[in-house]
C-alpha cells in the first residue's frame, strides 16, 4: 500500500424527505445567498426546486437561480453561471441534480473566485479556492456529491476535460433516494454503470498488498451487481435505490481507492465518445469497459481473475469480463459504437481527440500506458 | 435502510514516517500551543515523542507534555491535563499512542472548556464544544482516530463509561503502520479483537435491507481474518500492518455502519470485564462475543448464517460463532474468564455495575435487550 492522505470533510444528510434541510444546512456552512443550479424541467415540473427554495426561504436566505444544466455540461453555461454569482454577490452554490450540475456548479464555484478564464483550471491550472458548494442529489451515479473532482465539457473543440480539488468537494450532500425513484430506466443503469465503472477502475491497480482495499471494492461491486436489477425491475423499489445510493457515494468519495494507483483510462476513453456523440456518459462507459478490460487482460491477468472469482461468482478473467458486459446488456446498456450513434469512421477523430486534445502527447496513462495503436484498437473493438 | 448524517472531516495522513507532519497538520487546523499526551513509555523510548516534538518545532509551535494513560484510561490523569491546558493555554491536544491516548485526549479537550466537572459528560451531558484534538496513532485497534467517541474510567468506583460528539472527532489522525510493527503480539491481537468487534457490533442489526453496509462489513472483517495471522507471524509485516491499520479506522468511522441500527452489547459487558479486572479491552472482547453471539443466535439466526457464509465460509450460524472463536485463540486471545483474571463469583458484581451502574435502571439494549438474568446467563457462559 502507498502513503496516502484521505480528507472527505463533506456532511451526508440521508434518507427520506432530506431536501427539507436544505436551508438549515446552508446556514450551517455560512452561506446567506445562493445561487441554485440545476438541469431540466423534471426538477422543477415534481416541486423538487420549489421545496429547496421554501426551505431556503424558511432560513431566511436569499436565493436565485440558473437551471438548463445539461449531461456533458458546458463551458457556455458555466460563463453565465459565474457572471450570476458576481452581479448578486452569491457566497455559496446549491446543486440540485446529478452529476452534470454538480459538476457544473464546482465549476462555477471555482471560476467565480478567479479573475482568469475557468477553463485554466480544466487545462491543468491547480483550484486554491472556491465558492462553497451543496447538493442535493437526482440520481445515484457521478459521485461528484462526495468528491472534489468535476468534469466540463467546452464547446470550443467538444474537449471534455476534467479537475479536481480539495476545495471544491462540497460542503454537504443530501442523499434522498425518493429522488431517485422517478428516474428513466435508460438513466438509472447508465447511473449503476458509472457507479461500477469508478469502481473498476480503482480496482484495476499496479500497487500490490491493497486487501482492505480490494475487499472495500468488492463489497459495493457485489452490492450493484445485486440491488441494480433490482431497480431496473421496480423503479419503486425505495431500499434498492438507497443500497445503491450509499454505494454510489462511497464508490467515489476514495476511501476505497486509497493508497494504490488507479486506472481512469475507460473514463478516458470513454470522455471522447460523450463528447463527440453527446450520448451519456454512463452509456459510453459500458461500451468502453469491455473493450479495454479484454485489452487490459494480460497486463495482470490474476487481477482480472481475483474479480471474477469474489464478484461474478466465474473462474476466469474472460468469463469474469463477459459476466459484466452481460450484467450491462441485462439493464439496457448498450454494447457498440453503432449504438451509441458512433461509427467505425470516427475512430481516427476520437484517437486524436484523446491522445492529442488539449495539451496531450500521444499516450494516455493508468493501469495501463495507452498510444495512439492501443487506443485505435481499442476502439476498433467496440464496432 | 434508516435515515442518517454521516460527517466525518478527520483528515487521515497515512504511511511511512508520516509523524514527520505533525507540525504542519497542527497549523493547518490552527493550533499555536499544544499538550502531547501519550501512554507510557515505549512512544518515548522509540524516539517517536521526540520525531513529534522535533515536528512541532520545526512549526514553531508551543508544547507541553503530558504521559502516564494507562490502558482503560483514567478519570485521574484527565483532571490534570485539564488543570495543565488551563494553567498553558492550550489550544490544541495530540494524542500519541493508541485508543486510551486518544479516548484521555478528548476527555481533557471537552473538560478544558467546561466549568463543572468533566465526568457529567460520560453521565449523559451533550459534549458541544471542545478543544481541537489530533492524534498520531500507533495501535490499530479502537477506531479513536476517526471517530468521536470516547471512553473513561471512573476511579472512585471503577465505571467505565463512555460518551460520543462530533466535537470530539479529531482534526487529523496520521496512521503509521510501521509505528505498529514493534507491538507485541498480544496487543497486536487485542487490537484485532477489538476491530472485528467494532465490525460484529455494527453487523447485528434489526435494520432490514442493509446490502451495501453488510457487504462493507464482511469486506473488513475478511481482511482481518486475512491479515491478522500474518503479522501475528511476522510482526514486522509492513504491509499486512497497513492494511489492518487501514480496516482498523474504516470499521469505526462509521461509513459501514449507518443507517441500521447496532449492537454493542459485547462491548457493555465487556466494559465491567475490564473496569473489574483491569484487563485489556480486546481481551475482554475475546472472552464476550462468543458468549455473547451464541446468546444472541436465536434472535434472527439467518444474520448470523449469513456473515458464517460469506466471511468464515462455513453453513451454520453455529460454525460461524464457533470459526470466529476458534480465529481468536489461533491470535492468542484468552476464550474464558478465569483467563482474563476473573472467577464465577464475580459475576453478581458484573451484572450489578453492567445493569444498575451509574444510572441504568435494569437493562441494556442492543440487539437484543437483556434484563439481569440474561447477563447473568451470558458471563456464566464466559466461565
Amino acid at each position: 500500500m502507498d502513503n496516502f492522505t484521505f480528507f472527505s470533510p463533506t456532511k451526508f444528510v440521508f434518507g427520506k424527505e432530506t431536501e427539507k434541510e436544505a436551508g438549515n444546512l446552508v446556514k450551517e456552512f455560512g452561506g446567506s445567498r445562493v445561487l441554485i443550479h440545476y438541469g431540466g424541467g423534471s426538477a422543477v415540473r415534481s416541486g423538487l426546486i420549489d421545496r429547496v427554495k421554501y426551505s431556503l426561504d424558511r432560513s431566511g436566505i436569499f436565493h436565485i437561480e440558473l437551471g438548463g444544466v445539461k449531461p456533458n455540461p458546458r463551458s457556455g453555461l458555466v460563463y453565465e453561471g459565474i457572471r450570476l454569482c458576481r452581479e448578486n454577490d452569491i457566497d455559496f452554490i446549491l446543486a440540485v441534480g446529478g452529476g452534470s450540475a454538480i459538476d457544473s456548479s464546482k465549476a462555477i464555484a471555482a471560476g467565480a473566485l478567479y479573475d482568469g478564464d475557468f477553463w485554466d483550471f480544466y487545462s491543468g491550472k491547480p483550484i486554491t479556492r472556491a465558492l462553497s458548494v451543496g447538493t442535493v442529489l437526482t440520481i445515484a451515479a457521478a459521485g461528484s456529491e462526495g468528491s472534489g473532482d468535476s468534469v466540463i465539457t467546452k464547446e470550443e473543440g467538444m474537449y471534455k476535460r476534467g479537475t479536481g480539488s480539495e476545495a471544491l468537494r462540497p460542503k454537504f450532500s443530501i442523499l434522498n433516494p425518493e429522488l431517485t425513484t422517478t428516474l428513466p430506466a435508460f438513466q438509472t443503469a447508465c447511473g449503476i454503470t458509472d457507479i461500477m465503472a469508478h469502481l473498476y477502475e480503482r480496482y484495476l491497480t499496479n500497487t500490490r498488498d491493497v486487501e482492505v482495499t480490494d475487499r472495500l471494492i468488492e463489497a459495493l461491486l457485489i452490492t450493484m451487481k445485486n440491488e441494480g436489477p433490482k431497480v431496473i425491475k421496480d423503479p419503486s423499489d425505495y431500499q434498492a435505490r438507497a443500497n445503491i445510493m450509499w454505494a454510489g457515494t462511497m464508490a467515489h468519495t476514495n476511501s476505497c481507492g486509497v493508497g494504490r494507483s488507479q486506472d481512469w483510462n475507460s473514463h478516458n476513453i470513454e470522455h471522447e465518445l460523450s463528447a463527440l456523440y453527446d450520448c451519456a456518459h454512463g452509456a459510453g462507459l459500458a461500451v468502453t469497459m469491455p473493450a479495454v478490460f479484454k485489452y487490459e487482460l494480460h497486463h495482470d491477468k490474476e487481477r482480472f481473475e481475483q474479480v471474477a472469482r469474489r464478484v461474478w461468482g466465474v473462474d476466469s478473467a474472460e468469463e469474469g469480463i463477459e459476466a459484466f458486459r452481460s450484467f450491462l446488456i441485462s439493464i439496457g446498456m448498450p454494447s457498440n459504437l453503432e449504438e451509441l450513434g458512433g461509427s467505425v469512421e470516427d475512430i481516427p477523430e476520437l484517437v486524436k481527440n484523446l491522445c492529442y486534445g488539449d495539451g496531450r502527447t500521444g499516450t494516455i496513462t493508468g493501469f495501463v500506458t495507452l498510444d495512439e495503436e492501443d487506443c485505435k484498437r481499442i476502439y476498433q473493438m467496440m464496432v
